[in-house]
């Protein structure tokens, strides 16, 4: 680990100026897989140093979770720790921020009962809902960066030994995070203008729709009344500007949950607890998906799509540059937070209230009437290549080219 | 470690069926340091085998605890993680087991400001009183248990390199919660029979004091108006019957607050929260201590006499005979668990409601009337060797001799 020491450095310090923005004063609580022990305290010295009173790590064990699989019986699939949850909603409620390590192993549940992974997710979800409602409507300032722990490593290179597959996955997060440049705050200040440039051009356009075509995909996803753009920074309702992702590289807005048509095929495989699902193929008729297939993990497609209502139709449409760095390395991550960054990409379920003008003041009723999608889900998949374009459609229905090639016209 | 398998097996199981008599269908939360991680999926392993639906394992990390006294603004200490205790106590209040698994760093936060560090633990009893209350009431069943890790194993064992101290210090674990024995289960079934035995006959007996003398020491203790002796297992509210401590060996009471004269040399050093306090020295009138000194950490003891009332009175009068297991191992272990299981000890502060009759359904004034001390503390130190002899006092006043030579006569 020693050679990792700066480079964790700086990955901590960019989660905490960046990345959260936190405010002096403010405490933090963080969620981690148990392996990101050394990321975990780096990231609790810096936001020390930065002036937080407490900080509060929560960590989750892949194996600790396997064993449940393994040995527990039929009903705790329905349970979950909502004590849990409920202190962690009445912290971001009281004002910490929140901070969570990605890194689990993508490939954990391989092979178990897809059943009663779903039931568990749906369990775990519903109990969830106070902490992601906070969350996703920047009640406080938040972010997500990436620990290289063995098992994601293996999975993402499994030629190599694992050693160096755990320093490739470094690598890639590392330049996907922009520590490669001489000051990653400031080379985080250039990338947060490009995107907010592109961001302020797609809420003039103010387009009905956007139209992807390319091999196997004909979609018009409609856009939600009053939706807005966003990507890059973004400011909380406390006031502090955080990146909710390291690494970002999206444009995303709200379709309207009752005006997509057509059909739509992935263009990388979706990696979706511990299961992979690879050419998903479905088709939507009045924004909802009515016809669902997938070369590989097509019955846990489907246990999703049963989910809820909102779970057959989209929250999310968003576009990413065939050209993006995290494209550019090729490699599948198996982890949204780098792969939904590789291509224009669309989410099955709940919207963000920020992609609607004055969004996180609305009750869900009003962000439903503009269009907005609820569910307990939100999961992105990737539809964006180098062989789909993607035109505007404006209010007057004229076609304006705005990517080609999988890249911005 | 993969010599240790079995025994870490063996410990995961006495710590489910013995420990915890765990209920199927109870969920179990855990708080374990993260060096313990081994031991605790094994525990959950055997939670889930036992038919728990879900288990929660809260990890604590020293060395993130330790980047707080080092780096955090001054207003750190006065807070603390309620959101996390509040749902923990939510968890037992709906009948979650809950387990321990002790083995932080004794050393922690020696050379940390005594001040910064008393305040922190303030807070955090403060805050988590409503656990403490739900534990001490045995509200639900629980138990504590020990895992070597590397950092206590060189405070035992300074001499040995550290691989050598941790595979001692396993040894010592091993032994002291019967593992050395051919059915561990059974072991401890016959252990508390002896102890309940000890109990019924100090029960019996309904003495209203007892009396230490040895070098530096003449103590009477008053015992509490309908005080009970308590040890080994007990059954709690729930109707399960568990081993809150493995290891115990000690057989205990309440003394009554207000009854307990003359003065008492500490015959073990004790290990509290980071700090060794060696040779305290303390002078009882009417119950209160009006001197106290130690050769060493008289800071730290004197920040914890001022706590509150409580914390100047006791709790806790417990007799362990010297041929202990634990006192024969001559090992000073820095931890409670065990160090409380080598000598006949009394604790300033809180007192257990399980030493009164009826005590776990009397309010906290009906217990006071009693004589039940209250307190944010309970801390237990050593007062027990083979130079100190136990009377107990009758209620017509006689003297009878319970231990000589520091052994049961």
């Amino acid at each position: 680990m020693e050679h990792l020491e700066h480079p964790l450095d700086q990955l901590a310090k960019v989660a905490v100026q960046v990345g959260l923005g936190l405010r002096e004063g403010q405490e933090l609580v963080i969620t981690a897989p148990i392996e990101a022990v050394p990321l975990a305290r780096k990231i609790t010295e810096q936001a020390y140093r930065a002036g937080s009173p407490l900080v509060t790590v929560l960590y989750d064990d892949d194996a600790g979770n396997l064993l449940r699989y393994q040995h527990a019986p039929e009903a705790s699939f329905d349970k979950t720790q909502k004590w849990l949850f409920n202190g962690m909603a009445d912290a971001f409620q009281d004002g910490a921020a929140r901070l969570h390590i990605a890194g689990n192993d993508p490939s954990l549940l391989k092979g178990q009962n897809p059943e009663s992974v779903a039931r568990a997710n749906r369990a775990r979800s519903m109990s969830y809902k106070r902490v992601i409602d906070l969350i996703t409507t920047h009640h406080i300032n938040w972010t997500i960066v990436a620990f290289a722990q063995p098992a994601w490593a293996r999975t993402v290179f499994p030629n190599d030994p694992q050693e160096v597959a755990v320093d490739k996955l470094w690598d890639a997060i590392f330049k996907a995070s922009r520590l490669d440049t001489p000051d990653p705050v400031v080379a985080w200040a250039a990338h947060n203008q490009n995107l907010h440039n592109r961001v302020q051009y797609l809420n003039e356009r103010r387009y009905q729709a956007l139209h992807f075509k390319g091999p196997g995909t004909d979609l018009v996803v409609g856009l939600a009344d009053d939706h807005q753009w966003a990507g890059g920074a973004v400011k909380a309702k406390n006031g502090l500007i955080c990146n909710p992702n390291i690494p970002t590289e999206e444009v995303f807005t709200a379709p309207h949950k009752d005006r997509i048509e057509g059909y739509v095929r992935s263009t990388k495989p979706l990696s979706y607890q511990g299961s992979l699902l690879e050419d998903i193929q479905v088709r939507f008729e009045k924004g909802r998906i009515v016809e669902a297939r997938a070369r590989s993990g097509a019955d846990v497609l489907n246990q999703v799509l049963q989910t809820d209502e909102g779970a057959r139709s989209l929250g999310e449409v968003a576009l990413v540059p065939h050209s993006s760095p995290i494209s550019q390395s090729g490699l599948l991550f198996y982890n949204t937070l780098f792969d939904e960054n590789a291509a224009s990409h669309i989410a099955l379920g709940q919207a963000y209230s920020q992609c609607f003008l004055g969004g996180n003041n609305l009750t869900s009723e009003e962000l439903a009437a503009r269009g907005a999608c609820s569910s307990l889900i939100h999961i992105d998949w990737m539809i964006g290549s180098s062989e789909v374009d993607v035109d505007g459609i404006s209010q007057s229905g004229q076609a304006e080219p705005l990517m080609h090639g999988g890249e911005w016209v």
